[in-house]
């Protein structure tokens, strides 16, 4: 029995992308509970159309195998977008259309693969995918307003990158860039582009002409999940946008039935409640100017939102709490925020957007410390 | 914009894998739908115990994260097996469980990876998923009884193989291997072996002293399913059980909130109804023993079978039909059963067994053809 590891040397090294706190429905339940804004869930449950779609369906679904293809729910993105249903991929949440991106594009570094780009402040998780699949990752950084440096493609071009990572509206800051800007750096870019829409759904607009339509580009993927938009981020849902080519050529490598039937029906049915869920959008869109302001009336440097979370800067001073301080004190009176403590942003605090009432809760304490 | 595949060259040439025929439920339900033989499902549907799970979980529990690690899963799971926790790992399905253990212990071959051991015939998602991840196959053909061969550890090794998959009992033929030839073989084999044990809730015995107690091998992953066994093919919920070595360095690969929180409550419902899932098991094999009497009685060689489907050679003689026509005949017959067509099998159809109605129905339309 030796006590050498049995893992690959790259799985051996890795370290695991850590998610934020989850304490779980029964810990948040209830008042006394845990008001939980620190990992961008939708503060509205979803749509009832997507309750009763899971409690009415047959125990004979559950007993046998689920459409390997996702059928109903492509035809149902496909409609939506104006797109066709060979153009969408359905994955178990959007972190498996990650994988399966850097699965299919990228050479490992012993096959002298070029690896993936991305921009840095971003998804830590893009480079924890990288490490697995044992290739490079070139980083390049945002400027100091976030903004996407128009030499992302060069840098990465330059690098031999085959998979190219923005996510756009940008996390952690919430900063939007227009489609014109993705598209220049699509054309540029001689790997596959990702554009990670996770958050697009609280933006003023998608990408989704650089898949459709007579200025479609072959090369660009784009990226939606159902755990942000559709409140469903318990479902694990997402799907990517793309031409048939890409798409056929990720359906080869995902596992056969990798979204189960429960998931199925209940995302299709989130995404045919459009209503309920632009209701919830247009109240974080609410919530996020209404922080966004009390927060700047109180000295907070808050980088303009198009998501459902807002990125600020507490008011420097002697005596006056930092970010890291703030976030442990809201942590004690059972209020969650995400503090990142990584050189430029870890004089910042990151806040979901919750209910107005959750929202409030958070006013109030900042306002008892300070 | 060049016509040159972005993707790369393994998942170019990749020959994606076929799963068997999918009608869904809405095709099979009532009568005059499809009698589905063809995918061993179980007959019975899930425990009502699983059914309310799911009808009772709160909109809130959608709308957050799910446990990142499925604790409550693996806690009922190591309660029932006499194991700890840090030996279960969740995952989407068996097949993610194969996925994760190509991912983990497999080096590429341009990294000089020695890839997977396999036996034939088997389930043909390894080889599969060796493609994908661009390794090297060693197959070891099992004998004419399809019994293990004594020298599978030895080819295995001398290919410098790092993982190898047995699949006991065995598909397609249903034959079961005691637990202490796997002992030998583990122990012999210098890589990882995977028992995949997706069928052993119908066979006599199981592979568990293998990797827990005193007599625990480091080197030794079983992988269980809750398609078969518990009737939830359609939930995707698979897991494997290990040393607490090996559960850590797959945790570490595996998409971070890779089952959701409808699947984890739905198969920990599951587990915590043996009694349900006892019945099923106990009439899937008096059918078995019945079925195999009756295609005995009719001129057919029926494998011994140790699962929930059972592999039969149709008797051969001039005006006979064959096992393709015989599968070809079924299938007008809206009842569908599996046929391969690689060498070894293609005189043979594999038979899932269904409720006694499904099967007497299935004899039926035999009689009628014959």
């Amino acid at each position: 029995m030796s006590a050498m590891p049995l893992e690959r040397d790259n799985i051996h090294r890795l370290a695991a992308y850590v998610p934020g706190e989850q304490p779980t429905f029964r810990e948040t339940a209830g008042t006394g509970g845990v008001i939980k804004l620190n990992t961008n869930e939708n503060p509205i449950p979803p749509s009832p159309k997507v309750m009763e779609a899971i409690r009415t369906l047959a125990p004979e679904a559950l007993r046998l195998y689920p459409p390997p293809d996702a059928k109903w729910f492509r035809a149902a993105a496909a409609a939506l977008h104006s797109v066709t249903p060979d153009q969408i991929i359905a994955t178990n949440g959007g972190d498996e259309l990650l994988r399966l991106l850097v699965t299919v594009f990228c050479e490992p570094r012993s096959a002298g693969g070029g690896g993936i780009g991305m921009t840095r402040p971003s998804y830590s998780l893009y480079s924890v995918l990288a490490d697995i699949q044992d290739t490079p990752v070139t980083t390049v950084d945002r400027e100091p307003d976030f903004a996407l440096p128009q030499s992302v493609a060069q840098a990465w071009n330059d690098a031999g990158c085959q998979l190219g990572f923005i996510v756009n509206p940008h996390a952690p800051s919430g900063r939007y860039e227009a489609v014109d800007k993705l598209r220049e750096i699509a054309l540029a870019f001689r790997g596959v582009l990702v554009v990670d829409e996770a958050y697009v759904d609280f933006a003023p607009g998608n990408a989704l002409d650089l898949v459709r339509g007579s200025a479609a580009l072959p090369n660009v993927v784009l990226l939606r999940s159902l755990s942000k938009g559709y409140s469903l981020a318990g479902l694990r849902f997402g799907y990517g946008i793309a031409s048939p080519a890409l798409i056929a050529a990720m359906d080869k490598a995902r596992d056969s039935y990798n979204t189960d039937i429960l998931a199925q029906v209940a995302a299709t049915a989130a995404l045919q409640d459009q209503d309920h869920a632009r209701a919830s959008w247009d109240m974080v869109c609410r919530e996020r100017g209404a922080l966004t302001e009390a927060l700047a009336q109180r000295g907070y440097h808050v980088y303009p939102s198009h998501t459902n979370f807002i990125l600020a800067t507490p008011p420097s001073g002697s005596g006056r709490p930092g970010a890291r301080a703030i976030y442990q004190y809201l942590k004690d009176q059972r209020i969650l925020i995400r503090y990142f403590s990584t050189p430029g942003l870890d004089d910042k605090i990151r806040i979901t957007l919750g209910t107005p009432e959750q929202n409030a809760a958070l006013l109030e304490a900042i306002d008892r410390y300070a």
